[in-house]
């Protein structure tokens, strides 16, 4: 096969996913997050054309306009087949004084390298997060790390939307309790620039936090423009829509994968957009594989994802209250404290389960944990258990990996499959 | 109900679990072992007869006899109902010297008592632990911790033969690198005492290996003296056999639990001795609840354990190659290096997946993992998995946590799927 790749920016294949690693200098170097330099691709016999932009994709006539970023040169290239790995774009809000100096996202390395240039260049160390999602939650910790005194504004009830309000909570206290400033129920109006043009507050409707450098993790959109001006197929969220082998609905010969498309959730049986790695990995994979006459399929997803902030883990897998009532789902919930090992063996760490299962059935409906050491993976049980559609009643009998040192004798995850069967039971 | 409870030792319900971290000075006091103490239990109306033991069950007429340990006294007692919870008993070899002070099993909380005993009474610094299952690599960690020379002696061909002896390899490995002295393919033929009576050395066919303490972990077998006379119906393995309801088989009135009894293998479809806290919790639990009208049953097991020798994790669920080959399965297997983190993430430590899936079906059958910090938990995954009756192809696609602190973006267990479906497909 002749492969020619192209991409916009100054770096091939790295994790995004490290970048608040990089900047908090848990990384010490841009570099090591980098995956695949453009020479090892080539290596490969894969034409990559870095800085080149695709501005058009002509399905009809299979082929590509792209540009050259910096000559502004543009040219077609014809295709059999073709993948759109668009990614996804940071939500920038059109606010006053989004684009001043020292308002930074972090979604590509350039991003990182330029708010880690912009924390040099300041002397001050003041840095507002805007979002309290996993970037937003992420960077505080990177801000942290590096000293700043850190301020999130969070649009919510409580941070990390991706969790029930009351998991939130935890999340905020633990937060708090880590020297963050935590401002809930609070839309960003504006940022208020200082005489040299640069930002020098986050303006709120209710009050101003002084900032010597803003983050923006409020999100981010598939990056579907060229896809929708070609005429593929997008979902509500604005991702592409590919069948289970990740071919774009309607299109023999175009695939797309990563963060620009959406994929099915298997617990709710609705396609959802969840911008991770994992997914985008996988979806390469599988591509790969069918593109070059093979066969492999994305079933789908459960919703899993993991992240912390300093030592605190958080974890969720599945449905979430609002996403179950939003599909017609009754459930109950319970929440159970437990601990991340037997209670008598040393760094013994608290750990909060909370479990949705749906009413009747008793299936497993969905799990958040928030806890330290050894809370984070734990969710992955749960993920499994929902991909098989396990009942929590099935789940109480699950035979998991016990000894003092890793898990207390009924696992965190069978004590509150045990009281999710209760609550099912009762509830009839 | 009117529940009398029989026990011929010194403490109710306890962690054995937990004995090797007592010794070796991470839990600071035996009472920490203690989940309920006698006046506990009574305090819920239990009539419980410590120093009691229950010398004669007779079936026919649904009375047992217990003997009070210290003035021997002996007493009928009826039941309606009759739980047999009798555990197990530690192998101790007919060798001389097997009886000499200083030789210690580790079963209960006497043992443990026993061998701190004997540990403050030597000035001698040489351990040697006869055995390299749990017991045998938690107690050289004891020992070890505790400022020991710590030499194992060992049957198999590498320790923990709970796995394949290719990662039986890497503990082995691990071990000496720890400063353990590992002696495998060697067995015990004797103990040599000094004139003091006192054990003074570990004999084998070709060797002695001087000892001021000796350790005996070297396994344990059902309790079931009393079952047995009783008529009671036991196994291959000579544990009590229970249906699902943990019911004696052909027995309305008496049930089984804990390590006195055989558990199904769900991977293999036989009967095993597993002598574990985990299903001993389950089975009380599961008794407890039909005992008392209610229902609940135990559907078996997948062999899932867990350990660690210092910073070490060993985790196994499923069927090693030579369970497979008694069960008559074909299957193929796959051995992956990974980490337990991204790459670039601090700490990251490195992993061994061994996977086991059967020939042509692709169903997974066994894992193994030896590794660092995050290693032994992880086979948790495969552990729901084997339970769902999950392929390996079905594996490649599960949802787990990443984020880089956590997990590579492929998780060890997404490697070791992926070349194991590979491994399949190659075979056909």
């Amino acid at each position: 096969m002749e492969i020619v790749a192209f991409e916009r920016g100054h770096f091939s294949s790295y994790s995004a996913c490290g970048i608040p690693y990089w900047v908090g200098g848990d990384v010490p170097e841009r570099d090591r997050l980098i995956a695949r330099s453009p020479e090892e691709h080539r290596a490969r016999d894969i034409d990559l054309r870095m800085r080149t932009e695709v501005v058009e994709i002509d399905v009809e006539g299979a082929r590509v306009r792209a540009r050259d970023v910096d000559s502004g040169v543009e040219s077609w290239t014809s295709y059999d087949k073709l993948v759109i790995a668009t990614g996804a774009r940071p939500i920038r809000p059109s606010l006053s004084g989004v684009d001043a100096p020292g308002v930074h996202g972090v979604q590509t390395l350039d991003d990182g390298q330029a708010l880690l240039d912009s924390l040099s260049a300041t002397e001050g160390r003041r840095a507002v997060v805007v979002g309290a999602g996993y970037i937003g939650v992420e960077m505080a910790e990177a801000l942290i790390n590096r000293g700043y005194e850190v301020t999130v504004v969070n649009r919510g009830k409580e941070p990390m939307s991706t969790l029930d309000p009351d998991m939130g909570r935890l999340v905020h206290k633990a937060m708090e309790g880590l020297g963050i400033i935590m401002v809930n129920d609070s839309e960003v109006t504006g940022f208020r620039t200082g005489d040299d043009g640069r930002v020098g507050a986050v303006v709120t409707a209710d009050a101003e936090y002084p900032a010597d450098v803003v983050v923006l993790g409020i999100g981010v959109r598939p990056e579907t423009e060229l896809a929708k001006a070609a005429g593929l197929p997008l979902g509500d969220r604005g991702g592409l829509l590919t069948d289970l082998s990740m071919r774009v609905r309607g299109h023999e010969n175009i695939w797309a994968g990563g963060d620009c498309v959406e994929v099915l959730d298997l617990v709710s049986g609705r396609e959802r957009h969840i911008p991770l790695g994992t997914h985008a990995n996988k979806h390469g994979q599988i591509i790969g594989a069918n593109v070059g006459g093979g066969y492999a399929t994305f079933p789908g997803v459960v919703g899993t994802a993991v992240s912390k902030v300093c030592d605190l883990e958080i974890a969720r897998t599945g449905l979430r209250e609002k996403d179950a009532r939003r599909v017609g789902l009754q459930f109950e919930t319970v929440t159970i404290e437990s601990t991340s090992r037997a209670g008598y063996y040393p760094g013994s760490a608290p750990m909060t389960v909370k479990m949705l299962a749906e009413r009747r059935t008793g299936r497993l409906l969905g799990v958040q944990i928030v806890g330290r050491e050894g809370a984070g993976k734990r969710v992955d049980i749960a993920a499994v258990a929902l991909t098989a559609g396990m009942t929590v009643e099935q789940m109480t009998s699950l035979d998991l990996g016990y000894a003092p040192p890793f898990s207390p004798v009924w696992d965190p995850i069978l004590v509150a499959a045990r009281k999710a069967v209760a609550a099912i039971r009762s509830s009839v």
